[in-house]
């Protein structure tokens, strides 16, 4: 590919400085990224989050609309990330003894992959769920956040090994 | 506090539902926040990394604009925020074998903490590396994201233990 | 449709969780959306707009230009709206004895409906209006806020009855 | 106020363009600004809104996160107002027959007032639970956003008569 | 001042890379700044602007409020700008025979100063009188954005020689 | 075209207000534009520009991220302009004795032209030199934002003669 400079890294130009990378040859296909993480915290917490969701405040609910206006915002975030019309984002939890998994999965029609919005919805899930419990634990840890599988574009599928 | 719910969370109202905490009351004093984190790669990815710095585009400065960028967008991420004129903000990176640390520092004077703001840098930082190399490196994992410690307010200071 | 849900919402998942449906398999075609509103005030108000375009302030110029710039926010306010491509926004205004009619009509070519878009132009016109007289009528009143009709995409057109 | 152009509106020049006015030299004072508003539709809706919370999926929940992010973004919304850092946001809801009654308190400690927040966040929550429903009712109307009350600046307080 | 580097930029730390300077020892001080700038257009482009005033369309209005808005978002535009709290935004148009003159006063009260501010909202608004006219003249070149003066702060008044 | 008005601006409508042109009906086709600037400054500063990006500081760089991820954003600050779906930013620099030359590139597939992203992007790379470098010259001026060339469209290639 003529865009990429010779060690690799598509979004550098000859100058060595960065640019956004040209995608407008590429084939509009449909494509979709699943990521996940995880934020660890104490058995305890995790107990106040699970109970909340009945009567006393829904942490996840809030976590799952960040998550989901945030992988809007990629291309704001993200310096190089190309504007992308999403066709969909899910974003869902799983509770653990001592944490919770993160997982999003992210749609686009577009000419190129969505790995990027799938991270962000994940990391920003996770950082509001420390928000919203960080009163009785500033100990968590978000971890593990990382690309499950890619499909769609020139390039093919893409699992994790 | 008035504000918090039985089971210590302050985001949520009587009825269960989420609020943006009122801190009116509440002190501007000087506060700061440090947040860390770690991107897990390949040892060739952080060669490239290093390497790229003196001539072929530099990955880092790069994540060092998005993170700064990010920190100030922190109360349009997280929902229950409270939007807050920082003062000052410090990014650094480490380079280390298989990963690269990163480190931040917000700074305000202000009603509330800084700790959202800290922690949303170093995720920003981490998810712009994550792009900048995933042509080459797709298995890059976002590890160990963290406050470090805070000063200022009502509550003292506090170190991670 | 496989992404309702029982009760027929289609913007949660089988676990009661928000999403933002996945419109990926949706036609790509023209569509319209035509909202109205409605901002009630005093009769001396109305004249001080009426009298205002010709010298002293145009009040509806600038909630025109909030109407059209907050119809391309819509996605970042409306947290299960898809970002799309808009490719008009017309807005105008109608003075009554007590008050001022507002329409908006927006249109993409996309796989969703622009409704929303077309609602939020004339909230954000309304309260644009609000704030540029309210320092002489606070008891203004924003009314019948609505969706007049829409047409395009599979479900055909949509008229208020 | 010499700010004031001679029909009392402050929100222009002698030239009849648009200005943000200069609030530099009011006192910053705790101001508070509380609004309501009211998203009619049919009783069946009420219900499916009603019933979601337990189990389905929470409309209401989304409308909050929305109306509390909307209100910190006024100023991106409305033009000529100032921005602010909020102290807190509240939100809350009211369902009756064949409506849904909305109401926000905003509160800041600044140099000029909340009213346009507090407005925003109500049009806003009432926006984002069109959304969520109108994929079963297209017919309900946004009614009834208006100002309750005020207090704190030089003006002193104000109620709705 | 011992935030500067040794070459005298402030907004780079001892490696080399960007920070955004902290400001939290400055006094919150009255501050002012004073921007200008101009597009240069043809004679009939001119007249086209100057007589749309009266009947056909004011360009010069959208350019304002374009301009007061853009400089409430200098700090998501300008990497290293500080968050602030404008408390004035003042834009005005001065029409030559081959140009328009844009001016702009911004206020705050603040830690640091409003240059920035002021230059962004003089940008913005060529840039906008470019796109409501381009059209019929895309020749125009927007020249001559400049600081005119600044007040306030610990190093005094400036004023252009 | 029978959305331009008597005096041939498109953006505004048969009352004189102002309206986001529809586009709808245009091609998507392939779109470049390319758009250039300068900004004047001592030649001491020129030089400390030149000799900071080996070692202490490297101001392009910077300006190079804003450029890139304001023209992103021009949307929200030109407020008729359609939002696109950018496929690729160039942005580079070119350093004379008392100045530095800006350039940009931008593309897209779509339905109008993305003149206003690459004069946009040329703005922002100019504030923002001016913002890294305005502690040891505040006199700097920005000039020339000019548009050097379109491609693409009904109307055909334009070139600046």
């Amino acid at each position: 590919m003529n865009d990429e400079s010779p060690h690799g890294l598509t979004h550098f130009d000859p100058s060595g400085r960065a640019k956004m990378v040209d995608v407008g040859e590429k084939q509009a296909t449909a494509r979709l990224a699943v990521a996940s993480g995880r934020i660890r915290m104490s058995p305890e917490t995790v107990t106040v989050i699970r109970e909340g969701r009945a009567d006393k405040g829904d942490v996840l609910a809030v976590a799952q609309v960040a998550a989901i206006m945030a992988a809007k915002k990629t291309h704001e975030l993200v310096p190089m990330c190309h504007p992308l019309m999403l066709t969909g984002i899910d974003v869902s939890f799983d509770l653990g003894d001592d944490h919770v998994n993160i997982f999003s999965t992210v749609r686009t029609l577009g000419q190129t992959g969505v790995e990027m919005e799938a991270l962000t919805a994940v990391s920003v899930a996770a950082l509001t769920i420390y928000d919203m419990v960080k009163a009785i634990d500033k100990n968590m840890v978000i971890d593990q956040i990382r690309l499950e599988r890619k499909t769609g574009g020139r390039s093919g599928d893409w699992y994790r090994s």
